[in-house]
């Protein structure tokens, strides 16, 4: 047996603020997210099983559901107006969708999973390492946790003969591993969980229904081999893109385009997914490393995460040059195409600056909490330069002659109505601190040049009232590539360029725009005007 | 009023791995050792207050201590080698050690300290400042969780009359703060605690007694004022110097040279202290903002921590160069100054690489837990030509024929028989990974140069059963100063060289020392030679 190669995870191309593998296994996950909501308030129902939905008779009646509860299976029904399927590769929602039909292939391969404490010779054991024989099949070991050790061992159809999935024994897994890893000495101190699996890859061709009331998520709309470690991470995802997207729908803030993206956005995520996987499998069981490390090497960006991109639609707006209005570089992602790296329907680069109020450097990208809310980001060299330009904008979306000033009032309206529930450990966070406009929108500044430059009286008052969001870009040394946010994110400004980034509830970039002059205030009128097209295609009040 | 100017905290030029303020109530960091020590079966035992102490009659004889018990005071007595009093500024232990006085001044101003959520058009309300009126006093202001500002106020002998310290009311604070912040109005939305007190800047004499049996830590040893926010942190540090030099002297492993290093050490930093304090109270008092400004800058090393540095002693050595030895750059200090950051007495620069074992980059200062063990680093440009040297000196710091081997022997009797306290998280932290050698000693390496330059087998037995710390220094962009480790701790290293690093088991340089040439045997047996010289010195066996 030889060494066919080593390759680095996360290769310094690939610009993440945490380049590593951090091995959370899924109880851990879970627990944090019961605990979460245990702390607000929520409790999970266990033993309520969905069976089936029915509309109501008028269009926006709500939907009775019938449910299958405790032992007894005794049904119940109860109303809604929305139900969401995470449940599961063989969802019983999914099914109740009429055309939602799972596409996609079942592989005849199967696979043993088995965690232990493993005492070996092999000297990779730490890396996640791949071992392949000719005849005997292939192994993938993954690290983890307190000395465990993952293995996935391929069970050949020559090896298993006639027995079925459920009948291959953990002995016989053991056994075929061994085989594998021979000449090396494989054995176990202690196996925490022994399980077999077989490939499928498939994607539902819808995952809503027709009205919009009915959506499914995670490995209810998509399976696929687990060997890239990317199920729970996409199914967390679809949550996070569906959640906040039914927020504004249940306040009555949204339009149905809104949520329309959802089946958009990660239904393209989940074929990225499968076709990557579809590719990384079959490396895998043609053993050839060259083809295994070079299809790793070109979809490094999307296992980390900050590979899954979405399409243009309402929400992601590329937006084109407006002849005469002063915009620099013609349109945003042109403009971001000149060095930067912010793009509609991707995550914003990692950037760090300096947060004004307290004069902490913080992470840009992850500084504002994120609830349910949109950041609207100011970026210029100069605020002196950009005030006429940051005065008008600012004080058109904070008033009732804007949609975007119209649309927050609605939004504070609603929260005052029915606030997010609240855990102990939001003193600390202090969501306040980042809503003081509306529920709707944070306000923040990207500011370069000197801390003496401007003060905070200086700022129109939705700026100034949103201290915290806030931030000079003067740390371009805390980067692990040198360069600060504006150079990172747009690739630099000039000396009167104010540039406007819509960053969506979920963390991805909405739309972005550069103009050319912050001293004219007619460009100020101009990017509320643009914002306010930008929101009005999927909010309404 | 106006603003005199503005200081970053930690300024680039402290070279720092977190180069911001957190801040952590003490109340939180109590908490976490109480719930360690818990989680490891130790009770921390109440009620129970250190009186006295008397020698036994033998010189080795146990002490025997006095302590008043529970409400009624009654007394009981036991038996025990060594007395540690943390017990605060008023120490009992400190006045039972013959000639142990506190010495240094009272200073008769006097501060309040109010701890609320506060209601202000003050602009800097988030970040630490000062304010300064010529008639009123002080004010100075820090941020805290939750909303909070904490405020010392000073208190003017003018102001309060003939007022004595504690009675001094809430009111009458709040109310000197208000005369001291005006024209900027100051309000209370809450108060969480009131407190009031007099600056004493003292350092006792002795922080032990003539026989090495009974020590001081903490305020018991050392008070000044609070402003610095420095008491905490160094009375965690004097506790932490001692902890393991008292382990080590438990399990009969240390001469009486270790553990007089205590006083030597820690008695030099509140000295440090004091006079930052003194000349940080002057400042702030005498309301010179360029004065308070100038000597923050000076001491902005010192605050942030990595500017607590030791004084040479036995276990902070600078080598004289050994004349026909091949050594390197003379000593190693000299080396160090040549572009190199590590100096005995100091905590290593921080230094980023990658693990070998699992290709995780890492922190090389933090990743190795501190579990009382001596930390020998060999660093070189390439393994390959560094074998001889490696080879010879880790085969005989393992053998029985050098001290260090012997040494390690005995303590490994000693931790087979009374085992660390564990506790269940060590699962996580997995401790005997980085003990194989022994609870003495971890034995690591930094190894310039591409990974497929060696393989774990090419190493020597020590150092391959150390495959958690075997480390690649081949991620300098992930520096904030764009160097790798043996850059940024020894200004780099020749083809051939090969330097040796101990770092002690509070995280602190021992010593360090750079042969010329790796390839030659001689050499490695010079280190091993070199090596026990230094343990000798105050480990015995
Ligand atoms: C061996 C193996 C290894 C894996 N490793 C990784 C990895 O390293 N990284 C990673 O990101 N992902 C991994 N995955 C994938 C990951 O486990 C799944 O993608 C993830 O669990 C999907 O979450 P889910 O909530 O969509 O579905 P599930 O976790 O399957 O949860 C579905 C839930 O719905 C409930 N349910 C089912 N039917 C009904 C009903 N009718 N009514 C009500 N409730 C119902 C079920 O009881 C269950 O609680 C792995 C999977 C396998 C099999
Ligand atoms: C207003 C204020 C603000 C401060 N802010 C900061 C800050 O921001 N950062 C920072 O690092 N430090 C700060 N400090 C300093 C810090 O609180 C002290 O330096 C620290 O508490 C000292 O710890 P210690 O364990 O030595 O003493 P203490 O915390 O005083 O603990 C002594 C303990 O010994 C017990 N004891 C007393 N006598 C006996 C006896 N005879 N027998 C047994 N037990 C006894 C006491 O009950 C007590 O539990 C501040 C202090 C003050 C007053």
């Amino acid at each position: 047996m030889h060494r066919a190669g080593r390759e680095i995870h996360y290769p310094p191309i690939v610009d993440l603020l945490d380049p590593y593998i951090l091995l959370v296994h899924q109880g851990m996950v879970e627990q944090m997210f019961i605990d979460d909501l245990q702390e607000r308030g929520i409790e999970v129902k266990r033993n309520t099983a969905f069976m089936d939905f029915a509309y109501g008779s008028a269009k926006s009646a709500a939907l009775e559901v019938t449910c299958a509860v405790d032992v007894t299976h005794s049904k119940r029904t109860m109303r809604t107006s929305f139900v969401v399927g995470c449940d599961g590769a063989h969802s019983a929602v999914r099914k109740s969708i009429p055309g939602a039909t799972p596409v996609g292939a079942s592989s005849d391969a199967i696979w043993g999973v088995l965690d232990g404490q493993i005492d070996t010779d092999f000297p990779d054991l730490w890396s996640k390492a791949v071992v392949y024989s000719e005849e005997a099949g292939s192994v993938l070991l993954i690290p983890r946790e307190r000395n465990l050790t993952r293995l996935y061992i391929e069970l050949k159809p020559e090896s298993r003969g006639s027995t079925s999935r459920d009948e291959l024994s953990q002995e016989f897994v053991m056994h075929r591993a061994q085989e594998i890893m021979h000449p090396f000495e494989l054995k176990w101190k202690t196996v925490e969980w022994f399980g077999r699996y077989q490939v499928g890859q498939r994607v539902a061709t819808k995952f809503s229904d027709e009205r919009g009331r009915v959506y499914i998520a995670g490995d209810a709309s998509h399976t696929h081999s687990p060997k890239a470690a990317q199920g729970m991470n996409t199914s967390i995802h679809d949550a996070w893109n569906l959640a906040w997207k039914l927020n504004l729908t249940v306040r009555k803030l949204a339009k149905p385009a809104l949520l329309a993206t959802y089946e958009h956005e990660r239904r393209k995520i989940a074929q990225d997914l499968i076709n990557f996987d579809y590719e990384h499998a079959n490396a895998f069981a043609s053993g050839d490393s060259a083809n295994l490390a070079n299809n790793f090497r070109q979809n490094v960006r999307f296992i980390s995460g900050i590979g899954a991109e979405y399409e243009p639609n309402v929400l992601n707006v590329n937006n084109k040059a407006m002849s005469g209005s002063g915009v620099a570089g013609g349109d945003g992602s042109s403009s971001s195409n000149g060095g930067g790296g912010l793009r509609p329907g991707c995550l914003p680069p990692p950037a760090k600056a300096t947060r004004y109020v307290d004069a902490n450097p913080i992470d840009v990208q992850l500084d504002i909490p994120m609830l349910g809310q949109f950041r609207i980001y100011f970026l210029c060299n100069s605020v002196p330069a950009a005030r006429p330009f940051l005065d008008t904008v600012c004080g058109l979306a904070v008033s009732g002659s804007s949609f975007v000033g119209r649309i927050s009032a609605a939004a504070n309206a609603s929260y005052t109505l029915q606030p997010p529930a609240a855990a102990p450990h939001d003193e600390f966070v202090r969501p306040a601190r980042y809503t003081p406009v509306s529920g709707l929108f944070t306000f923040a500044l990207v500011a370069g040049g000197d801390k003496g430059g401007f003060d905070m009286t200086d700022l129109p008052a939705a700026l100034r009232d949103s201290a915290w969001t806030i931030y000079l870009d003067d740390v371009p040394h805390l980067d692990a590539t040198g360069k600060g946010c504006t150079q990172k994110w747009l690739g630099g400004l000039s000396a009167g360029e104010v540039a406007v980034v819509v960053v969506r509830p979920d963390g991805y970039v909405g739309t972005v725009r550069v103009w050319a002059d912050g001293g004219d205030r007619e460009r100020g009128v101009e990017a509320a005007r643009w914002l306010d097209e930008y929101f009005d295609g999927f909010l309404e009040a």
